[in-house]
This record gives C-alpha cells, sequence and structure tokens, in this order.
C-alpha cells in the first residue's frame, strides 16, 4: 500500500465511526480534522466532498458488519440455528461490540431518507442483503426438512429484521439490555414452536 | 391567545415537522426563517436557542401521536383489538398520516443520543409511555380473562415495540408498505394464537 492509500485508509477508519454515531449532518469537517489530524487539504486530496467520505465511510461499517453476519451464518449448519445466531449478532451491534455508534442501516435510513439518496440508496441495500440472506437461509431449510414447508421466507424475514432492528432501537435508549432480551426470548420461542420443523 | 402565543405556536408548528424530517443536526436556523418567515430576532424572541425549540418540537410532535394512540386505545373494549388498533397506528405512521416525517421517538432517540441528552431523556420517555400504556392493556385483559394468564406484560410490550418500530424504519427504505404488511400479520397472528384467551 503505497503512503497515500494508508491516509486514504486511515482518514475512513477514523471518520466511519464519528459519521456512524454522529450522523452525515451532525459531523462537521472540523471533526474529521480533529480525529484524523489532517488539515482541509489533506482530506479533500482523497475525498471530494464530506459526502463522499460519508459514502465510503458507510461502505466501511458496513463491512464490518456483514462479516461478523457471516461469521455468524457459518458457526451452525441447520437452518434455525443459523436464524438464531444471526439474531445474536444484533444483541452486539446494540452493545456497541460490532461498529461503533450501533447499527449503520438504523443510523443511516433514519437521517439519509430525508436528506442524501445515496446513503439511503446504501442503506436500503444494506437491507434488502440481510434481507436476501436471511430469505436464503429459510428456503434452503424449507427444503432439507429444517424449517416447516409452510413457512414464508420472504414474510419471515422481514418480521425478524423489524424485531431486531426495533430492539437495536430500544437498546439506544435503555442500554441495560433487557428489552433486548424480551425481544429475542419471544423470537426464540416463535423460531423453536413455529418455525422449526 | 395574545399576538406572542400566537407566534409562538406558529413557529412550534412550523419547525415541527422540519426537526422530525431532517433532525436536530439537520436543521439550519436559516430554514427555521424560511419555514416561519420570521428574521432571526422574531424566533429568539420566544426561543433561547435552537435546542429550546427542538424539544418544544418535539413535544409538540408527540402530543399529535399520543392523541391518536390514545383514540386508538378507545376505539375497543377488548383488550387483543386494543393491542391491534395501537399496532394499526404505526402503519399510519410509517405512512406519514401522523406526524410529518414519521416517528419522532425513532427519528430522535438514533440521532439524540449520542449528540443531545434533553432529546435522548424526552425520547426515553415516550418509548417508556407505550410501553407503559401497552402494559397496562395486557394486565388489564389478563385480570379480564381475555388475554392468557401465563403471558408477561412487560416482554409483550417491549415485543410489540421493537417489531412495529423495526416496521417503520423498515417502511422508510421501501415506502411499498409491503413489508410493514409482513410484520403486522406475524403479529396478528401471533396475538390470535398465543395471547387471545
Amino acid at each position: 500500500m503505497s503512503k497515500g492509500e494508508r491516509t486514504r485508509e486511515m482518514i475512513v477508519a477514523r471518520a466511519a465511526p464519528l459519521f456512524n454515531r454522529r450522523g452525515y449532518a451532525g459531523v462537521s469537517l472540523s471533526a474529521i480534522m480533529e480525529a484524523t489530524g489532517l488539515e482541509k487539504g489533506g482530506i479533500y486530496r482523497h475525498f471530494g466532498s464530506k459526502e463522499e467520505l460519508s459514502l465510503v465511510a458507510f461502505d466501511h461499517n458496513m463491512s464490518a458488519l456483514a462479516e461478523r453476519f457471516e461469521a455468524a451464518v457459518h458457526s451452525h449448519r441447520n437452518a434455525v440455528d443459523r436464524l438464531k445466531a444471526i439474531l445474536e449478532v444484533h444483541r452486539e451491534v446494540a452493545a456497541d461490540h460490532v461498529v461503533p455508534g450501533g447499527c449503520p442501516i438504523l443510523n443511516t435510513a433514519v437521517e439519509a431518507d430525508d436528506t442524501d439518496p445515496r446513503l439511503a440508496e446504501r442503506a436500503r441495500k444494506g437491507m434488502d442483503d440481510w434481507i436476501a440472506m436471511v430469505t436464503r437461509i429459510v428456503h434452503r431449510g424449507i427444503e432439507r426438512g429444517e424449517i416447516r414447508a409452510e413457512t414464508d421466507p420472504a414474510a419471515l424475514a422481514s418480521t425478524l429484521f423489524a424485531a431486531m432492528e426495533g430492539a437495536v432501537l430500544m437498546a439506544r435508549l435503555h442500554p441495560d439490555g433487557a428489552q433486548m432480551q424480551h425481544v429475542l426470548t419471544h423470537l426464540d420461542w416463535y423460531l423453536e414452536s413455529a418455525v422449526r420443523a
């Protein structure tokens, strides 16, 4: 990696938690200068605008998340166990253990839908990728006889995503994790009693 | 109402949708001046700071929401029917029919937890009030024999809140309402098959 590439990576790595915590509008250029130790010119050498940097920072946060989900999926073979491992990742996300500032999809969707269409598009893709991942697991689970045949894969995926993102939101306001646990207990019961074959 | 009071109310009514759509950091003083047709001095005569105005604007948005929930509760006598009416309000919230810009708790929780403790406190209270309202309905439903005795009121309330706020979030990214419908269908099935006595 050249020195320029290393500087670019450093800017992204330090700006990514800022954007995820404070939102696009909440991060000033001077906050990025402070976090990176660079002057304005040093940042603009690598990124044409704060918006451009925010898009790369979002991708950076999403890569960390995607890696964690992939590890969860590969930790089990049974489809229902895979789903449960995926849900557990959200508990870690809520506890700030995956990406500083919580879930980038949640954070970005709320801010960007009214302000920045390119960020909103990325959040939408992040959500769609999650739904597609879970839908595939459910389909395969039905084929293998691990999940009840009458299950609607897309409906189940949407319901799980809604409940987990809502739980992550609740943890922002009550970080003790009690409500996250209520939601996980409910979904666990549901997956065992109504989804597992 | 005096002229000053009317002006104050006008500022709140016009600033409230701005804050709910764009967030605290996303609303500049000049945007408030444009929306109200007032000069800087005219706004500062009524509110000491943008932060102070944002708190009153949040309360304004929450009143509209609380009124809608109250009407939903009083539209039915049976506890499970009351819960279902409450969930339907979230569909209206997601469709922007209650407060412009969607759910103020969702919007504020995501932005304010890292930036403004007074706004975060208000969002927390909004969520706690919702949970308390649903918990009371479930308690009463158990007493009246409308809801199964083994139901955990607080756990059910947290689960419903998480799922509905998650569904509102999903509707920000896919406004066609299909995913909201999946979530409502799931919760309807759950309330009928595992909660109703």
